[in-house]
């Protein structure tokens, strides 16, 4: 058989123990956090520990016509790591260096390093890194870069793209380049790294990321208002951030908050229509008086109640709750997550037309969402075993899609397109530059073997 | 003569008075500030007025193998929008529509509108648009993200790019394609929006730009130090962005602080070997206290004197004397302007190693740094009429850029590549990055006629 054949060699050009043929190993490594249901069946995973073993793996896939598909922590939200039919898995978990350069406020990190591992490292050294997807313990920075992940700071800190200094790439030839480096400006050639980053593995393998670092954050006041409904919150939204830049605005509806609380039982208002959580980090007394200013706007748009503290545990543990809200549905069974994001004044008609969706469909759909950057991550809670349940969450997941394109809106703002999400970017896009992605893809992957299927059709 | 025809097809082609032929309207539109030496002969110079006119000129261009220059209000200093014989300058001026959305907080502006104008119409709403080019009363919107300007803000607030949502851009064969668009978040196809951010006019032409906006910014406290040399300013430049984020870090050495006296009589400290310019825009009184921080962190690095100051004109009126250095200069005779920019800890050794060059050369080097992103703007004044001065001035520019590179630096941080540096692009990014940039270049402009010869060889 010719895909085990091609393994045999693979085996022979790596040190003993980096191709995995086993299947009860393979398996786990067939499918992200999004649990695609359409997955298919690798060949082999083949966990490098360097670039030119990389390298070597890419030479082998461009000679044999195999699949690539690269993997981080495979904490993915839109199968962007799904495997295909005679694929190898490029699993990266072993290329998990990081080191921290204090003078230049630099973490050079494999791509497998786990975004907590990084903030930690950055932390002792009186440093920060920003980012902060929800996932951020669990997921890695290879990972974050491919989809360019969000998190709760980017409403005032931006996303990972924006702390990607450099980046060293294997090519679909094998090449391996460097891109970018240790230097907050360069303006020399075209911007690549910034072309890398949200590519999902489908022009390069991430093999290296140099990342920018932030001196460390000062300690954060947080707030938590509760709202009658949904659109009051998101109308506060749109008026806190026309004169304020607050370092987190998150927004919660009543379903969330009662999944949160079942888990955890931290007192939130299990009545309240909708929760935002905000924080600030301004310096010295400012960040106090930039909350109290946020709280006085939300009781002007309708807050039943508004909570402040100056606690910094208090409020870490109010954002560690805002990070629960996708695991806790996770646990209760079935969820397909979107990602739409809309112009900030479409908000509110984002968030009540998700309520008639879901009213529509007779489901429930739980929404949290990165309420200041207008993107919002609706939960559709569904029973798999239940065709017509299943049949109805589908139904429900393309009128979200379709809604949010209706208010000139994107069919992710930060988990990426992958496969979940692929069949609306032409959409999206318009034929002319869809057109253009593909002229990108295959002028750098013209065999068409890394992560074919993931974003673009295969 | 081929030329002349081709320029009545598209004479006709357009409404009248878009293609200007006269020769003494085409001088001016040969040079950009760079004021490059070896620029070629126009065949004409087409100012359009609309996206669809673009069109015409562009696919008229691929018909007839011309180069197209596209030129915003030629105030580039690396030779980006030099005339090649034979070509279309492509003068984007006319272009210059700027409407502000106050909800969504965007401005949806043409190529030609200056920065200065987009700042202002901003302001009339309450908002902000942050790149701050010192050319920015004078330099175009198009312009500055063709190059993805910089500026004095950029130490906290970042550059260009960060603020470009989306751009409509023609493409080589005439295309108009939306990139983007007015969403803070979105991870949908691969980053192209920001692939032609800083491409010089060589991937596309910019036509219509969407730019995010923040709320006012917060007055600034200002703080001035002397010291007594460039190297314990730079010093002290590493000191304070450890710690702080002050929202304008700016180095003149005394030279530039001469030139500016000489033009403004502000008072500044002639007799200083360096002057550190720090502005602080945190939140009420935080500013004046990270002001102080600044100023405790100086006279710790042998500040000779630190002025400091909560008034709001004074504030600015330093910066407009930052802003005058290189126009000072630029009236006094012929200068070779340099960008370049090193990882913050090498900081110190640039600056220590110009002055070398400068003594070596028996030159003056003048001095001006966006010193807390490490980026330095050496300007080397010289004599052009003096045969053996320029010789020598040449062989100065040239041991800068080495000197850059030699410390891990870049050739450019945001005046771009142009003509003027594209001898030491190969160097600066080596064999593979530069064929990479050049597969994107094939890629989107098989036939190269989008201003060839800048950034890349033509």
């Amino acid at each position: 058989m010719r895909g085990r054949d091609s393994v045999d060699v693979l085996s022979a050009l790596l040190p003993a123990g980096r191709v995995v043929t086993d299947p009860s190993i393979i398996e786990g490594y067939r499918r992200d956090r999004a649990r695609d249901a359409k997955v298919g069946s690798p060949r082999a995973v083949v966990r490098p520990t360097c670039t030119s073993e990389v390298q070597t793996i890419v030479r082998w896939a461009g000679r044999h016509g195999v699949p690539v598909i690269p993997r981080g922590a495979g904490t993915g939200l839109s199968g962007g790591a799904s495997a295909v039919d005679g694929c190898v898995m490029l699993a990266l978990e072993h290329m998990r260096s990081v080191h921290i350069d204090p003078d230049t406020r630099v973490a050079v990190v494999g791509p497998g390093a786990l975004n907590g591992e990084v903030k930690r490292a950055a932390a002792a050294q009186g440093l920060w890194y920003p980012p902060d997807p929800s996932s951020f313990e669990t997921s890695s920075i290879g990972g974050n870069v491919a989809t360019n992940a969000g998190g709760l700071c980017c409403v005032k800190y931006g996303v990972t793209g924006d702390y990607v200094l450099g980046l060293e790439v294997v090519l679909a030839d094998g090449t391996a380049v460097r891109l970018g480096g240790p230097r907050i400006k360069d303006a020399a050639g075209f911007s690549l790294t910034r072309m890398f980053v949200g590519s999902e593995g489908c022009l390069g393998v991430i093999t290296e990321v140099t990342l920018r670092l932030l001196p460390a954050q000062a300690p954060a006041s947080t707030l938590v208002a509760a709202f009658p409904d949904l659109v009051s919150a998101a109308d506060a939204v749109l008026a806190i951030t026309a004169r304020l830049r607050p370092s987190v605005l998150e927004l919660m509806d009543r379903t969330s908050v009662n999944a949160v609380e079942d888990k955890l039982g931290m007192g939130l208002d299990r009545g309240a229509g909708a929760l935002l959580l905000v924080r600030s980090d301004a310096p010295g007394a400012a960040a106090a008086a930039e909350i109290e200013a946020v709280g006085e706007i939300c009781a002007g748009h309708g807050a039943t109640e508004v909570h402040t503290t100056d606690d910094p545990d208090e409020g870490e543990a109010l954002a560690v709750a805002r990070r629960m809200v996708l695991p806790a549905f996770e646990q209760r069974g079935d969820l397909l997550l979107e990602d739409v994001g809309v112009p900030l004044p479409a908000l509110p008609a984002l968030v009540e037309g998700i309520e008639a969706i879901a009213a529509e469909y007779g489901l429930t759909i739980a929404l949290v969402a990165h309420a200041g950057d207008g993107n919002t991550h609706p939960m559709i809670v569904y029973d798999a075993g239940d065709p017509d349940c299943a049949a109805r969450a589908a139904l429900a997941f393309d009128a979200v899609m379709d809604l949010a394109l209706s208010l000139d809106g994107t069919i992710t703002g930060e988990h990426g397109v992958g496969r979940l999400k692929r069949a609306w970017l032409p959409a999206y896009l318009g034929p002319e530059v869809l057109a253009l992605n593909r002229r990108i893809k295959s002028a750098l992957d013209p065999q068409g073997i890394l992560n074919p299927g993931s974003m673009l059709e295969g």
